[in-house]
């Protein structure tokens, strides 16, 4: 039994698996579309089931839009996860694109049903359930990924070689912040996609933090390998009155009390996925932005400021080459990251299913444990707050 | 018959269509590992045939590669197109991703079995070539697209509209150039994928103009709506000697007489997807670039600079935004370019064989047509190189 | 009596004042020399005396080194004071460039001599200090400028305007950071020019936060016109173990408890000039970043993004193109800024002295009160550094 | 005899001179003001005389603009020549500042009185007066700068050192451009400032080449260190109707018949500061561009790309660092460029006069002959041109 086939000398990207998985998707909204995109794009994965509504003709409706057959769109998670567990040609692992709050109730009922997972952040709105998950995981044995698109970047993942390599010497600081603007104008609350975000019965206790913040969270922590141990935190509401917080400010501990800060809003006009990373060290520093996410700067000090750009040789790893699509200079975006994720995810499936190691520094998939730290760092935010700002242990 | 599904509540960037189309490739080197993923990822497409080596054996190993069954896996054009032609679920399209002087010969024989085309850029090696594929495209009557894949970027689309608009006022200046730097250590003339390139038998009488030159003069005409009537170019070998240029440049004419130059070069070290579009007018410029191509700069004379960043709104106009699949700020590259163009593609083969019609200025796929001016402009080039670069027109 | 002569055909970038001020110099060390070339290029400045070491030999040796007469080099404030206010081509103005501690000496000195004043920021190390300055400088009726000079970039003036003519529309949040990265490396604690920077008894109770945050406070305030009202903040000592902080963090409140986050560092490889403000508002946001000083992000939201160069129109307010020595695209630095300040301050200081007026919005010169807000921001960061970051009123 | 002072421990930017230089002004527009501005930052110079206008009153009223005294105010170069000549404190140099078709008029009135000259470009309208002038400075023994000042900026210093140490390998490629925008309104040929510059017999037989082409094509030279021995050019008006070009195309071989191209256009709508040059080589590749000047992009093929900024250390070579003034990050302009012109002017006016040596390498100063080159670049320009863009030989 191996990962991928004998005679590959097709030039490709990635190794293939020696099938297609299948796919099905829980939630199926604009993200949903997305990865389902990704997912396609990888070749390892087919979407052939769904459960996109609870009102039966409009799950089929939705179901086409992903062009699933109307056998296989389902009204409720554990009518899928029961229905495709039987199925002989049943889903292999499914997507959880639903709202926050049900997460946790989609995930168990295809963890139940012995199907693989692929959650969004955050994993779920409380910590006993995301705690729960990772019991469910480790006694079904499934896959658990949760979608932390960001560290499928490329060059993220160059940045975090350098880190593990030393070229930054020892870390002194992290900054991270994720700046949107999309929710400046005050209306904008009122639009069918942005109101269960704004909903604290869905979206959780927080808004911005559980939806971006956690993104910026884990970017952190993956890229410095340094885990986050105690924040300080305060939320805002910049705009227009709302339930949830727009806005927040963090300051940050890592391992070894490297300090650090973290911010997040929706209300930067002029900023849309302001996802930027710094982390200096006492020898050289990593700068990295979403919207230019094909670039890391790299600055050792005493030297000429360095910029790898994604692509084969000229500063990549050769390890991360084997995230590379196109040749340098031909740009890649973030359905090329989330497709990173796909065949990542994939190689996890196949590697459970047909009981074959995956070579050693491959697989970087953020798993539940990844999600559960996410939603200790929303509560702890919301600790934090809550306590006027006090410093609080994640 | 209609284009588009009844009920699609799906919140999806494209319109999907009734079908998803059956695609063969002929030919199968990187640059067709590309383009399915770009077809996949569109929805609109699966790779079911190809005939991607002359060995049998070889053909199979690598229709493998892109998942295709064995029995689709054909050892020639010829009977690949007939084998498909009678096959109850033949393919509705191929791309023909060969190197450059099997262009010909492999899109003659899709057209006779009426099977639609997408061919790779440039068309033919030679005019007279060019000139049968066009009078074969109009008796077949089968779609034929080019794969100037530049001109599917939405900010492309976004400069088109505004020159379009009067945005520039009169159009003075174009300047395009496209700059790539992997040719430029020695060596590398005698890796397999670049070996062909600089083969005048399958190249043709040019390398660097027909491979990215013609990208260049495509999209100054793409973009500024003015055909290339006349040229003056000179041909440079930089680096190691090779029988063809690697360099060339050159000043061009656009309908009214408005000059311009175009220029492209593989040895410029530190530039890698360097297509830089300039169009200057009496009130206003554009400039794109290929590695920024998210932003498009939109200066009107006398105001503050415009950039305009790829997503919905902010500056994007509604007929842009249908070619948008992930917010602003979250990159997309050129596999959705190359999307983009398999959508538009897969539109204009459905309306084909649905008789269903296009809505008004949904189409940007280029065809047939701007494939032979593609070869028209290699010849001048080459005809003006070899005059000590006089002018010649088109 | 007039503050510019009748007859100014000339087409310079400043009207003229009727003579060239005579300027002396308390202090003399890089940041001396930088003021002097700024003074004279301004060409309202002529230096003519100095007291640039307590050493009478080593004063005249360092005051040739600006082109000052032996008998205009004193070895003590004091001494220069008394001697230029009786010399009948005394002084009209000094700059004081001293190490912080003898900022008020300094002051206090020519103050009371009658002599007007540019004093380096931060003013004093104690509050009570600058408390007593801001008293000399009304008692004495001398002019009293503090050189934060990062407010007189044209485009800092420029933003400053959008600001107030209501661009951004209600402020939302104001953020702000320098990020340096020469001191880095931890031997450089021991350079000549660094070593007073790092003992409390001369740099005070802050390093990074008074020689480099107080700039960013200054800044923050000047442009939004919202002044800090409270914050909290926390030291760090990133590098090198020394008395003093080389990094700081804070959370900010300005009038009506707008927001902000402000920050600042001189471990942070990569970065040098890295001062950058954003300001974000209900309707838009501006951002600038001194290493791009010539550029000014101002984003409308809902409006392609606008950039603003330095020059003369597009974009450009008149008031800012008083600043405005080089056209558009030909580009100034640092060193204009501080000639704009010294322009300003001459014109305060032939403006007391000739009793004229100055026309309205001419003068952005910082006063003595501003250097007090920076003493009170120094001061806060202390205080709720030493509170473990409580909220601390300023 | 010492061509700086003994005991300079004063920490500046520059040694100092012994003594500040006299200047005079032979011209006296907006670039005058520019070049005495950077002239006084230098601290090596003092205007002291003019010859302003043909008007006496004139004369003194704009001289008065540069604090010039009624008495040192001239109505013509000649009495300007004679009278500081006889002077006992007269002029040690004068710039030439007029425009062009006088150039070589000032020039021979003060060489024959053996005063120094800095005169703009281009030189003259005419070859033979360019000639004329380079016999005269040889007898005269007179320095004669020209003010090629693009040639002066630290990174440009940097790219030619890069380059004379092979950091580029063999050279493949120069291509340099110069693009601006204010001529894009036609009533802008109505501006004072302008009409000369489109009146041939002012300007010369070229407008665009003469005034900004020139100065790319000795930046192009300067830091290739390859001559430029042919051209083919093409002129262009673009905008309204003109007698002299507004735009121009040309292809250049330099010395060893490396290719080149080389375009220059003031009707680049959003370009103002657009000098770019790139050189490629068989190793590496250097990229520059005005509007960003601090920073050289130096990319060896196979690396990450390298960002050098200007500043002390980092990849910025000992013999750059002399032009240095402000630190990394706090950046420098083009009035600085012209200071660093100013001060190797003076360097050698004080070197010739006082008979001393200056150390090798010191002296980037373009000269007459280097003046003589432009001249002859722009004739070759003009002849090429009228033979329909043949190629000429300079």
């Amino acid at each position: 039994m191996k990962l991928f086939p004998e005679n590959q000398d097709f030039d490709g990207p990635f190794p293939q698996l020696n099938r297609r998985l299948r796919l099905g998707i829980a939630g199926g909204g604009r993200i949903a579309a997305t990865q389902a995109m990704a997912a396609r794009m990888s070749d390892h994965w087919e979407v052939v089931a769904g459960a996109l509504s609870s009102d039966p003709e409009n799950a089929k409706a939705r179901a086409a839009g992903f062009r699933i057959a109307p056998d296989r769109a389902y009204a409720s998670f554990e009518e899928m996860a029961e229905g495709e567990a039987r199925h002989p040609e049943g889903v292999d692992a499914v997507m959880i694109t639903t709202p926050n709050h049900l997460h946790h109730a989609a995930a168990k009922a295809f963890l139940n049903a012995g199907i693989d997972v692929l959650c969004d952040k955050p994993l779920t709105n409380e910590m006993s359930e995301a705690e729960d998950l990772i019991g469910l995981a480790e006694t079904s044995g499934c896959v658990f990924g949760v979608s932390y698109v960001m560290s499928c970047f490329p060059m993220i993942r160059q940045a975090r070689q350098i880190v593990a390599e030393g070229g930054l010497g020892r870390i002194n600081q992290i900054h991270v912040e994720f700046l949107q603007d999309w929710m400046t104008p005050d209306e904008v609350a009122d639009a069918p996609h942005v109101k269960w975000r704004l909903d604290p019965s869905k979206t959780g206790k927080t808004s911005c933090v559980g939806d971006i913040g956690t993104h910026a969270a884990h970017l952190a922590q993956f890229v410095s390998g340094l885990t986050l141990t105690d924040l300080r935190a305060e939320f805002h509401v910049c705009g227009a009155p709302k339930p949830v917080e727009d806005t927040f400010f963090a300051w940050t501990r890592h391992t070894g009390e490297v300090p650090g800060t973290l911010m997040a809003t929706r209300l930067a006009p002029g900023n849309r996925g302001g996802l930027r990373l710094r982390i200096f060290g006492s020898e050289g520093g990593i700068e990295w932005d979403l919207e230019k996410a094909e670039q890391l700067r790299f600055n050792r000090f005493g030297e000429a400021d360095r910029i790898i750009s994604r692509g084969h040789g000229h500063g990549v790893s050769p390890s991360v080459e084997r995230l590379v699509r196109t040749a340098r200079g031909f740009p890649e975006g973030i359905i090329e990251a989330w497709g990173n994720l796909y065949t990542e995810f994939a190689m996890a499936v196949v590697a459970r299913k047909d009981g074959v190691g995956i070579p050693e520094g491959w697989l970087g998939l953020p798993t539940v444990a990844h999600g559960a730290d996410g939603v200790r760092f929303i509560e702890a935010t919301v600790r934090s707050n809550e306590a006027g700002g006090e410093w609080v242990r994640l």
